[in-house]
């Protein structure tokens, strides 16, 4: 299935942001990049010149040149209207804050021609919390993906009830020719698939570990040789960081909020974050 | 750390039973089985000369004879008497029903030596529920093994809180000696530790498919991809057999009820019982 998406807009790049503009553009689209101001924008030019060094050592034809390349594709501005004005896709990665989503879509529904298919990748609203700002809630619908795109290439696809199965189909079909596997969500759901099979999994295994039944080495141990997976729940844990699964926990039900709680207790509050602060449940060097 | 165990009694040569007495004797260990009948008998021998040929193909060390070799170290019985009398260490992996396996513990108290440590290796039970009927429940605990045991190689080791925690490390130990990873389990949970992460994902994973979010391949690649894992639920689902997870959720909570109702209606009574029977959420050939 080939995509009839031409031209390409992202708004927001931050982390994921980047990495979807940097990617659609490698695999050939024309992407415009839009963010707020300039100190934003030199923030996404040092990202890409990142993602460029890492496709070049890393991506399947990123090397020989293919990786600068899709530089020259790329397109940034403060503009929303410039930004806006010949989207066949707009891709919105704005922080995860409700109003300033809606503000966004609000603007956007103004400047966008009506041609231009809407898709938001927030990770912790639904499509519907966002459907009435846009529009358009027909050519609207989220396009989920996953952190270290190039790598783990996901584009979970969710519309909502007034989403056209036409427009759904296209963005599965852009998705596809950015690289990515598409996972096509036919209701809506909050945590998309990733999450919903994550959540529950992360939380029985810190049951164990807080409520003094085994060690995360053990626990971890038991996934990987029972299931060959390379990795146990802790060290997945320690890749998200342990802020996200806490603010997650803290928000649950009772048993939630005490393993929110005994994980600030004991990791949180005495700076054991995950990877990236060099202690989880494990210490990295 | 180096067990004390020397000779080792299996009870039991059903499927796991078999396959922990002849990793244990492929490792050295004199071991004895016991089962019922001379037809249960029969029946070992041939899933012994069956592990024979895997241990030869697939198991490191097991060319050259040393798979064969194994088989040597093997005396088979119907004499419970015979098989308690020099036993360091039971290993009781008789059918999952209550009071089997304690008729079973009540005989094995009077015919076994005081040295005797008894272990059961009961997916369902916990072994407080068997205790008070092996008479030295101090000598008492659970060793749980998955299946393929020479390639998941998981001992998962639960005492209750009355077994003596040096009966516990020698357990530990003799896991170890037969090429186990012990799995320490401090105070009794259903599911060990595998069955406990496991459940909660393999539902969570239902609960996408039978509430039509997402089909099952989607999710499978979902995981795959987002984690890294060989095999999705739903791959996993078709490993263990759809029956399994079916008992387990139809004893479950309403929602865990209707998602057992509708595995049964929908690939249950079609004959689709997972990879075994060619057909379960895949088709195999």
């Amino acid at each position: 299935m080939s995509t009839q998406i031409r031209t390409v807009t992202v708004l927001g790049a931050g982390v994921l942001g980047s990495q979807i503009a940097y990617q659609s553009a490698f695999k050939g689209f024309p992407v415009t990049v839009y963010d707020i101001d300039d100190d934003a924008l030199a923030a996404a030019r040092k990202r890409f010149d990142k993602l460029v060094a890492t496709y070049r050592a890393e991506v399947p034809g990123g090397a020989d040149g293919a990786a600068e390349a899709a530089l020259d594709r790329l397109t940034l501005t403060t503009d929303l209207g410039q930004a806006a004005a010949d989207a066949d896709l707009i891709v919105e990665a704005v922080p995860e804050i409700l109003e300033l989503k809606r503000q966004t879509y609000q603007e956007l529904a103004a400047l966008a021609p009506a041609k231009t298919l809407f898709a938001t990748n927030s990770s912790s609203l639904l499509p519907s919390d966002l459907k009435d700002a846009t529009g358009r809630p027909d050519r609207f619908l989220a396009m989920h993906f996953a952190n270290k795109i190039w790598f783990s290439n996901l584009a979970e696809v969710m519309g909502t009830s007034e989403t056209d199965p036409k427009v759904f189909q296209e963005v599965v079909a852009f998705a596809e020719a950015i690289g990515m596997v598409p996972i096509e969500i036919h209701k809506e759901k909050a945590g998309y698939v990733l999450n919903t099979l994550l959540v529950p999994f992360l939380r029985a295994a810190l049951e164990l570990v807080a409520g003094g039944y085994a060690q995360p080495g053990d626990v971890d141990n038991t996934w990987r040789i029972g299931t060959g997976a390379p990795a146990g729940p802790f060290q997945i844990y320690d890749v998200i960081g342990l802020r996200t699964p806490y603010n997650i926990m803290v928000h649950g039900d009772d048993e939630a909020q005490q393993l929110a709680a005994w994980l600030k207790k004991n990791y949180i509050d005495k700076g054991k974050l995950g990877l990236e602060s060099g202690q989880g449940f494990y210490k990295y060097t």
